[in-house]
């Protein structure tokens, strides 16, 4: 017998309380008739449960017949954040319910390690450091050989959504000439972001720093091999932030290996990467276990990313914070969901 | 018979092209009259040579009697840029010549580094990829469990000269709340750089992440003690970037070593440090030796800015780019000259 | 013969002329074939033509069956860029054809003269020039009594989409308090253009400078009137830049002949205004014949948005720099739309 | 019997009052020893007032022997900020008496109106506020033949000083390609303005509005003749905002007429202007009778710059927020001192 608008909510491998820091949680119980199930549980609701939802929290799969049976639904908040072939996206399109993602989140926590790793490869930081703990440190400019700025340099970005976004907020105290490469992206946009749109082999040959963003893609899988870090300019500094499914990673290795290039790089072929890969000793290329969205923060801003989205759509408006699934990309993605938070 | 204005060169430990890219230092020699000479050497030269020079590119050391005989001085440029007690400066100002210094070029590159500290000690860039190469990497949130964000963070900078102003340039980006303290400088003039000014306890307590960039002088020697370390938030960065001694370093190491706050830091109280020294050792400490501001480039920079100055003066106008001593503050200064470059 | 994408264009009162530069206009030609006709010559165009159709430049009246007949459509963009209730919206919703106006092109011109017009109250810089032509002008600080700056003031924006943002872009050298209203908005976007969300009352009464940039909805007509205005601090300026239909105008300018605020319009509640209307003849309220968008340079930004959105879904993207008009707010909307460019 | 150090306060024609809000005079005069007087009672201060005088708020006319009475001087605050030839500037400088302007205060007010100017050229605000209340107002595109954006446009400021650095702040939001000219600046410091240094010619020829804010010297009286307004683009606009010494103004008047340019200036050759001056009937030319800067909170403003500094030099600091007269170019402006506020 109530007013209040039904959720289902079934956001593993998120939770609730992952998502929602404890006053927003209570605020999302206060306004919400919350159904929390899981989803093996969610097909097996009360069939008037499901005509009476307008929200969905989490990414359950769907068959058509089921999303048919949610009458009022308006809105399935995909809280892990990556588009799963799980359910017919079509249908929701048609009916004007929107999918959306959360995934915005990870872009300042991911952007700022990421600047991180350019001035750690730029200046050696990690390496002196551990240098100077074996009790091999050089001092002052003997220690600085390969030493470079990023002040007035040229750095690309290769992916401008969220995340490269979030990459050239961070740059303009630096005064870099900022290049960026994004197919799926009208160059006006780019060009709002301060970053000037350019093919790849310019923005390869081109940056002495480049930040690689790019989600995979049903047409982008290993498209950066042996020939594009070839390209690059020698010394120059490639930061991988997206998904190692973007490059071929073993051509990576012989690239920085040769001394032609730098790295650092977030994410693996296989994760977790063996305890042999030669990755592991391969100077120049800086290691990150897969760490640099999984923020605490990061998942307690996607519970205020939701919370605004509702508001809006429970005032028939549509939502604006977080992204929305579309027709004509929802898919061609190819990342796979984490399986862990 | 020449009407060029004449330089006496004798800048050790820098060199002419150390200071000078090879175009400059062609048009240095093309348009002026250089005579090349040492600290020693100096005294020694003709009474005319002295007599005529316009511009000294050194920190000699210079007599009252010496420094009277040369009577076209207009400006001696210290490109050690440590401001010695080799000379009398009140004679100097009472005649009008300039003693200028080029220090300001470390502003950037050290700034670039400490930013790369401070992202570092957030997110534990260096330690992560020690962990990985030692096969004992934490993945995914299992490793971020001190991870913090930059973003919308409380940031300090204590000191807001040339260094704290390059500090203060490169963090709009992070959109910070920006705070600051230096006693010798116009509150207002803080606020031009985006940072409020605020007493040192106040910086202290409430900074996450703290910027110290303050130079030594005869009054701030060790200010920086164990009750100042106290007073940081649990799990602040402290970084220190100007001089060792403006800290107690033993208490800096216990405040890191009882896990109060992590701590990086350039400069060190002996350098080269001894091989025993316990701030090898110590987990949350990030080391570097001495090599914040050793670019090549950064000196390179410094003969560009003579060069700007040269012709400033040469036009009857008052140099600009470097920074000026002042009658007020030269004999504060207490940091000691380098021997390397 | 032709395997170039069919566009259908009748985007009067606007002309390919006017929309396209000479060399976008021969682009467009030789990218598409192009059928050109009028909103009355649509329905009469071949069926073959209606059914390989995939764009239409223009907003004719589209009934259900006419639609249903195009059945290759995928972008229909509305050049005039006022949603009309004159199409089945919903249907082409259904099917996924995109709706998209380009009147954001409008953003930039009109910000600037709203500035201009915030600038011209603030310091009186068009009746001080009337004043010094009639030989009354008055000299020095006689001539400032009511001058203020905007630099450091509290200046807000109602109405937070493509306009207000544009507002927004052009005032950080001002270092204001910025303060936003904008129900339709989510307060992190808000937020993300530097905006502090705030209610409408707090807009009110809190900025010197208001800018006025909300468009006409079926909820907001004539929603500022004489209590709204007497909110607002004496002395504050009204800067009216959207639609002369949010306003009670009577109010308005009562609001202003009192002397309690200050105010600009480039919107009337006729246009032209008859000859006799006393708005002509009111010190404090500067005038603007609907000028403020209508710069040749607009429209042809209009093109150029046109042609990047279309390469877009000539690659199965969907269009990003038009705005797409959204299920739930195109009935909304009350503009009337321009009869002459 | 006081430790307060002494002040001799001769402001005029500015007035404590006009230089310090309430709670500031208060303080003033709780912290400092205030001897009020005029230029003509000064000399005639008793012996030992003189000699114990560590400031003066004022621009008196010293005699040598009278600044050599003076034993305790440190700063003269000359709040007129014209540097006039009435003291021994070299006797000053001798002792390391810091003689400062406060004129900086006015940068900000001139910048805004300059930029309020400069909008209204480009949009004609004031034309057609005086063309609607005459009956013959143009609508929409038929009143915006001339009319041109900033935003993308490129802007000249002709001399980087306090005012050119003003105006500077105020332009990014408009993304212009900014190029300045200032032949007393070095390169360097302009581009830390984000400007890019050009010579005089370039300026001239590359700019479609052009900020004139170079003060009047001994060098540069009349520089920009008729060929200087020839070198304009057609229909650029031709702000001028320090003094109308450093123009022709016979032959500005000329390029405005003869429709080459536009123009818009706060300065006129004679002040006030004769009643039957032709600028009063000049089109094209924008009015303002020497009221840029003339703004009660410009004044107050002074007097906390006073403060500022006054508390550094009580503590044994050189000055920061004023602007200290150089040796080398004291004697060399010519801008006539304001005889009224």
């Amino acid at each position: 017998m109530t007013e209040r608008p039904l959720i289902i909510s079934c956001p593993l491998p998120r939770t609730l309380p992952l998502l929602f820091a404890p006053d927003l949680l209570r605020d999302l119980f206060d306004r919400y008739d919350v159904v929390e199930t899981t989803d093996e549980g969610l097909p097996a609701l009360p069939a008037e449960t499901l005509a009476e939802a307008r929200y969905i929290i989490g990414q359950p799969p769907l068959s058509e017949d089921l999303l048919a049976r949610m009458t009022s639904l308006r809105c399935i908040f995909n809280v892990e954040s990556n588009l799963l072939p799980n359910m017919p996206y079509e249908d929701a399109f048609r009916r004007g319910i929107h999918v959306v993602t959360t995934g915005g989140v990870f872009a300042e926590p991911v952007a700022e390690i990421g600047l991180g790793f350019a001035l750690s490869l730029a200046r050696n930081i990690h390496g002196a450091d551990a240098d100077f703990r074996a009790g091999r440190e050089r001092w002052g400019g003997e220690g600085n050989q390969a030493a470079r700025l990023l002040t007035g340099s040229t750095i690309g970005i290769l992916g401008m959504g969220a995340l490269g976004q979030a990459v050239a907020r961070l740059l303009p105290g630096f005064r870099p000439r900022l290049l960026a490469h994004d197919p799926w992206q009208a160059p006006s946009v780019t060009r709002g972001f301060g970053a000037e749109p350019v093919d790849l082999d310019t923005l390869l040959s081109s940056c002495s720093t480049l930040f690689v963003t790019a989600a995979v893609t049903s047409e982008n899988q290993g498209f950066l091999g042996a020939e594009a870090f070839a390209r690059m300019p020698r010394g120059a500094s490639f930061i991988l932030l997206s998904r190692a499914g973007v490059v071929d990673f073993d051509a990576l290795m012989e690239a920085v290996r040769s001394g032609h290039i730098q790295a650092a790089s977030d994410v693996f072929p296989d994760e977790p990467l063996p305890a042999d890969h030669p990755a592991r000793e391969l100077p120049g290329f800086l290691l990150s276990a897969h760490r640099a969205g999984a923020l605490d923060s990061a998942f307690k801003h996607m519970g205020e990313m939701v919370m605004e989205d509702l508001d809006l759509l429970d005032r028939g408006l549509p939502p604006q914070v977080c992204k929305r699934a579309e027709r004509e990309t929802v898919a061609r993605f190819r990342s796979r969901p984490v399986a862990v938070n």
